[in-house]
């Protein structure tokens, strides 16, 4: 059994706390987090809190790191790979290599293995783009949604005046088909989606000041087609709970004799937390087998031979899945 | 630049050498064939009686076997790989672990690296199916068609009495959504699939025992509902002269939390020997590399890092495609 520990238990730890009796390889030895935590049924599962971490040193062979990428991820996870090995989600693309770099380093005097920005995007879109590329020879386009963003929902909780948001993902409709038929190549984010926001203010907020706010800022609405709509916090919570998600990385490309050839990857998750928390697992078992062959450092999803990713021998492996 | 060897000159090696010229670390040095070729405009490249390939040892990184499993495989790439690196496309699903141990044996000895079974089905399709039984625990489906299949047209075409076959293998319709609701599970290739075939015979051949030995063949079309039409072989070349083909593999799974998550990957392709041709030049990039590693014996798909696909140094390939 691989011993599993949980570092961070907001929508992600919990749904990795959910998802990790579907591995039967996989045994859940203690949750970690900075939050009191005594509301919730652990079933009989240790918790602790962040700062006894090193406590469980040799008794956890794989953390899985569920903080948010903005605030956690780029100290906690080297922090942790001092004494364990890790996985993370980390998902600021901007500073993916400088992440990469640190936990390589870390990793590398620890003796200790780190898989960094695993999930699906970053994580298996990332796999297929390439995939697709080295097919192809042409760049692949990934489309998101429709799904709720939870970072662009962060971002606009913290303007002044708003109590809460919900802020979805949608795929405008015929770019699929488009980039398939070899049409389009090259389209940015901000041509293939559009922005649709829910924002529930405080009593004598300036609705138009708000909205002004959220269109204009830089990375998350700046350059999108941006629709916002005021609703009640009740409302809020009633009817835009659901953290669903899904999107595709497509390809098609003529081959030299004009042939054309589409490759489609999608997904339609209805709960983004516990298919994120799936992939985490899965990759788990390769980051402890990797280890278990004293491979050192920082890895992606490139450097992981899909066979550590089952838990099958060779021989029933190619009989089941070649 | 890595130097490639095209073994066998049908549709696939075609295709090969047709394909080979997107791939800008790729060169094609040298076909061997064991037909007379002279029809064909080889624009420079040198063309080898099979029998002389091992005067070119050292001179081709890998070959790409071209052969057909049924009859040329299982002893050609064994014997190829004595003396190179090759990858082949072996697709006798019941023989595909008797293929490798023979290949692994083999390259063990010679010290050189054969990687098996390689284009989309078995390859990219395998690698899906792994990895979605990964992600969910629960079996995914494939699913083929519709298009033709080489396979099972060369199968029909080595019976005593025929002259030339084309089989289509159609998917029956809403499979795939059944199966992305999670609704269906472990449904026989058998029962999605239809098996078209048109067959070409030659005079005084018996329609009679040519079908019933169709439709006999295990691996091939034993168990599957099976169309034969005789026509005649200009009819065969006129109207079944595409090769496009494609499928999916397909996954719907509940979590634990009862949320339903939908994967799937498809292949929408007008020249299957072309995109075949393409997956295998791919790989074999990455079989240069983990030759150049001391990687000796067979590998498969699930073998191979997807960093080992790319051209890409590592800074680059997190960059642009994590």
């Amino acid at each position: 059994m691989i011993r599993i520990g949980i570092v961070g238990f907001g929508n992600l730890g919990k749904a990795v706390f959910n998802c990790v009796k579907s591995f039967n390889d996989l045994k859940l030895v203690c949750i970690f987090s900075r939050r009191d935590l005594k509301d919730f049924d652990f079933k009989n599962i240790k918790v602790e809190k962040y700062e006894n971490i090193s406590c469980y040193k040799n008794k956890i062979d794989v953390m899985i790191m569920c903080g948010g990428s903005k605030k956690d991820l780029m100290f906690q996870s080297p922090e942790v790979l001092k004494n364990f090995c890790i996985i993370d989600s980390f998902d600021t693309h901007a500073k993916i290599f400088e992440h990469y770099k640190n936990l390589n380093e870390v990793g590398t005097s620890s003796k200790k293995l780190a898989l960094l920005s695993c999930g699906w995007d970053p994580g298996l879109f990332s796999m297929m783009r390439l995939l697709f590329f080295g097919v192809s020879n042409k760049e692949p386009t990934t489309v998101w949604g429709n799904g709720v963003s939870q970072g662009h929902s962060d971002a606009i909780r913290k303007i002044d005046g708003v109590l809460d948001a919900r802020a979805y993902t949608i795929c405008k409709t015929g770019i699929l088909k488009k980039v398939l038929c070899g049409k389009e190549e090259n389209i940015s984010p901000q041509k293939i989606h559009i922005r649709k926001c829910f924002v529930a203010i405080k009593k004598g907020a300036s609705k138009n000041i708000i909205k002004e706010q959220i269109k204009s800022m830089p990375n998350y609405f700046l350059g999108y087609q941006t629709k916002i709509k005021f609703i009640k916090q009740e409302t809020l919570n009633k009817k835009h709970a659901k953290l669903f998600h899904g999107g595709s990385v497509v390809c098609g490309f003529k081959t030299n004799q004009n042939n054309l050839e589409k490759m489609h990857f999608s997904l339609k998750l209805e709960s983004n937390p516990d298919f994120t928390a799936s992939v985490l697992l899965m990759f788990a078992r390769a980051v402890y087998k990797m280890f278990g062959e004293k491979r050192y450092g920082a890895i992606t999803v490139f450097d992981v031979p899909f066979s550590y990713l089952s838990q099958l021998k060779k021989e029933n492996l190619l009989k089941k899945y070649l």
